[in-house]
């Protein structure tokens, strides 16, 4: 059973990121969770607020932690935040001095901002591979047929013609931009107590910080609970992404519905209509571009996030950003199989001028 | 595995609604897909296009049909439909003249928009239900509460007493009004064939639809394939419910804050502050309603429908509605419970006024 | 100077709508505020809030009142809101006992929220109006061209033909019905003094409200000072006008780009293409129908109004709503216009197949 | 008449920006224009394009040369876009050869969207400036206060103390990190003629467009004519100056409507109650953030930008983007007043722990 398309039983076959959705699950969620709080008693242990032996038995001592999913789905019900619970069964799996120390000046904004930054990163890098291999297929594409000719339109009507190869720029110059910007975002360690001013740790928690953003191979800044910016900046970037392969396309509908100037393999079949192709490929990456530029505005409302920690803002961006990455993720898939569909672009003939 | 809070392992503690989520299940679709395909049938032999016992043969051959799910998936991922191989599928299992003339002169869309019409008005009854049942909850606490004073605000500052009762007017006031604009939808039939004239059913296109729709207790209406009104404005209203239910929260979580003229009970714990009680049902409403107030773009952007079927368009809507009904769902019972959790509202005291 | 393309020195050549941006001038809005205060005055007379002679005097010595502008700019930078400046220039204008009761137990949202429903009463109606004249165009063309065969086309691609009736109707069908809605919306009176209880109106609140509704020619309805849905359902209605265009336009664009089945004068020149005849209108329709779906979602996020008045969801509105009914206005224009450059829809040919 | 309140006689009161919105007057976007004019044909002399002589007959024929604005108008309506009506009347004023030259193998885009960029530049030093002095102004506000106790505030519940300098740092961190994001925008020009390749300049075409770029102290670039992402991105930054001025801004109003902790000046008078101090500003933060996180959406849909040219999508950045630029820069304003109303913030005492 599922309500989104992204990971729907047959929906998917359309919609569906099984990598991408993975980092986004409920058990990676859990498992970047764990490793948050064993990384948090080792740098504990690293910085002497923890003696290193407790930090060693919280952190060996949660390795392979099961947790109980029922358990913590009344947890979520209860607190409205999954940590409270997801902390009482650590610390019943470990017991003894372990099970106090466990998750020390911590609260659960922290484990589960990071969680998500850590997920964030590896989908960062997952997109930043697919965005240079959909450049470089359309790359190759202009090498194969950016001589030849392709009628320029502007406003819905033909102009006058411009090379196969102008078009292309058109589609990849903006996507070499969004990896540029891609390969600048950076992902950091969330850690800030109770009330943003790690007040348990005293004078060691900008150390301790530090550490555990080194552990977990973030960047290491003050805790930004109620700063939302970054979050925000990421989500413009993947609706940049989902935008530009929108306007990709956008173009190759319009040209396979104009004839003449595509040769397009891999089209949908219709029920009613055995003989038609549909450009099923070239009108998702349109669907996903209109998806993300509307989520993207609930992230810029989370922007409004009240005071030391908003419910509100923050659930927010639960329901929104997961998918935000997956859509992304789908139509760069998609356009990568749709410009390996694009058997011929342009029109015959030697010259590159009709 | 689940992208949306809607439906995952544990944050569905929060954000889950099992009822509603179970109409958008892909079991859910391909059963009213199926039924679908039976009434075409059945109205196609009430009206003379099919022998009767042909009508019957499909109608009763198709009973308790079970589809292949791994098919349908990749069927999805050819054809970006689910519908051919659906239909390959039903023709495997009757084979014959059955297999001939099922579906027989419907497209894609005409299964896939009478599923979603069928369950929306489910899910449209539930919702009435539970509007009532808040809208109610919300008198009864008038009934009890009402004559007490409570502090007026206007631009976030103290105005001059109210009462409880007027507040809690606020509240019940556009949910009375949500609730009429519910029960004045209709939900229709989806019947035009490959390009939304019925051409294969000749004179008898108007008779098949009205049997259908009588059959499948939907509203009767010349096909709207490209004509996405109805539905964006559905999208609308679930919008006005949450929106008006995210107001009841901010106010919740107000009263809250300011401390002194409500008691709640209920609420949720924090990692950090064990001594908290943490509005979370409150802040959730507010979620909810900026989280429809973002989505409802999608639906109007849907509305920009090219030609006689969009591909781009209407998988927008796919991506968007489900998740909208679920969320209008979720904030009615979140509701229901914020408001058997108040255990008193406004100040103690004989007088309605301070 | 003008940020808005509606009422631009240049830019409104394409579009403005000086009919409907005229309702929303600062003139059109001071009227119709003073408007308020004579009839409220009269209203209190009616009910004996006021003595007869008292009310006479504020409503005829507000007769032809004119505000000092550059006085109530000042003020809304000091208050936020105009209207105690306002009422401070009307007191200085009537002097005496009457400077002492005009504005008896209103407050600033009573006026400018009744000023703004007096304001869409009046658009609505000319809305209407262009409803019906576009829908009679689209009925006149289709008188003139159904007949004709057109090739329907189902996600891009070429479907099979149906007529020019069957287009026409899908353009047709879901303006007949917002027209519908739109007759059946109500415009409310808004009174309902500081905090919404007319506490100083005592027993005779209600009565007031009603005898001004009725001088008014609006609705009588409890204050809605925080209940914002009937905004957010109009503003729905407008962007479902809009969206319903706005696959008016993108057809029509589509159409002229394929080319053969439409002949359309008076497109736009070029700079630098002068044999082009560009799609203007139809491209502004598409415009229109994304900028209003896009607006839509600010008048629902506005529904988060918390409290008895919200200065920050109240200021939304402002921003938006104008803006979205002036569009709306521009759009059935344009359809207008749109509709009379359609030389000829269809194929040449007897037959209505091709 | 304005139907926007940033440039609306009365409401400009409060959301007005006059130094800001002149950048968007029609008579700057002239001015740019015609800078781009004259800009184009100098630099098509410096690169032999022109004889020098004609190139100075240009660039000395459109000194101080005044547009007749009803024509423009005319123009507009006439062919969607006012730039074939404006090089018509260059034209006109210069007679001759020059007439020929003027607008050389530039299209209405060029000019139009140069013209955007001359001007954005120009705005975002002005919100650069505006940006430094408000994150200078909070330093100083915790230079004062930020030693005082506050009650930090998680989930609208009261957590545990923090300090003011804490608060103050979740206000500036993120307006330092924007003030780099916006340093690090480049302002490309636009040149590429009729549909992109500069056709006419033939093999001089790069060389032009740098020449133009540095005459105008724009960044070079191959003409970006379907390439908004920079737009898009741009867009996202002031959505992301507004949302973390939003948050400081609905954190100042819950500390006024809290009470205890925050002594601010300046608040706005009401109608109805003489004795509250409305905090006006900070509520308009909040609008203003909304706002632009409504409008973000807008921008993004118009990324899907087909073609060569897309009159719906530039169409739609019209009316969207300087009413965003706008809002930015009140909000910086507001912002700064803000601060200056803050006569006192956190608790009283020489402890900066409750």
């Amino acid at each position: 059973m599922s309500l989104s398309p992204f990971d729907h039983p047959f929906l998917s076959g359309l919609f569906g990121d099984a990598e991408l959705a993975a980092l986004f699950s409920a058990e990676a969620d859990l498992e970047a969770m764990l490793r948050f709080e064993r990384a948090l008693a080792a740098a504990q242990g690293d910085c002497g607020v923890l003696p290193a032996e407790l930090a060693d038995a919280i952190a060996s001592g949660l390795e392979g932690f099961l947790p109980d999913m029922e358990g913590l789905r009344a947890g979520t019900a209860r607190d409205g935040v999954v940590i409270p619970e997801f902390v009482r069964q650590l610390r019943a799996a470990l017991g003894g001095a372990a099970a106090e120390k466990v998750h020390f000046g911590a609260t659960s904004q922290d484990v589960i901002d990071t969680s998500l930054m850590l997920r964030l990163k590896a989908a960062s890098a997952l997109l930043a591979k697919r965005l240079a291999a959909v450049t470089e297929a359309l790359e190759a594409l202009s090498h194969r047929d950016g001589g030849r000719a392709l009628m320029g339109h502007t406003r819905m009507q033909a102009a006058i013609a411009i090379t196969v190869a102008d078009r292309i720029d058109s589609w990849r110059a903006p996507l070499l931009r969004s990896a540029e910007r891609l390969a600048a975002q950076s992902f950091a360690v969330q850690l800030g107590g109770a009330a943003g001013t790690l007040e348990k740790l005293g004078q060691k928690g900008a150390a301790v910080r530090a550490r555990l953003a080194e552990r977990l191979g973030l960047a290491d800044r003050p805790q930004w609970h109620s700063q939302r910016d970054d979050l925000a900046e990421l989500a413009g970037l993947l609706s940049l992404v989902t935008g530009s392969l929108g306007k990709f396309g956008q173009d190759i509908a319009l040209l396979a519905e104009l004839g003449g100037e595509i040769r397009l393999s891999g089209g949908g079949g219709s029920s009613a209509m055995p003989h038609k192709q549909n450009p099923v490929a070239a009108e998702l990456l349109v669907t996903l571009a209109r998806f993300n530029a509307t989520q993207l505005s609930a992230m810029h409302q989370a922007l409004v996030h009240e005071q030391e920690r908003s419910g509100a803002a923050w659930g927010l961006e639960w329901l929104v950003l997961p998918q935000m990455v997956v859509a992304t993720g789908v139509a760069l898939q998609t356009a990568q199989r749709l410009t390996g569909q694009i058997e011929r672009l342009g029109r015959d003939g030697q010259d590159n001028r009709l």
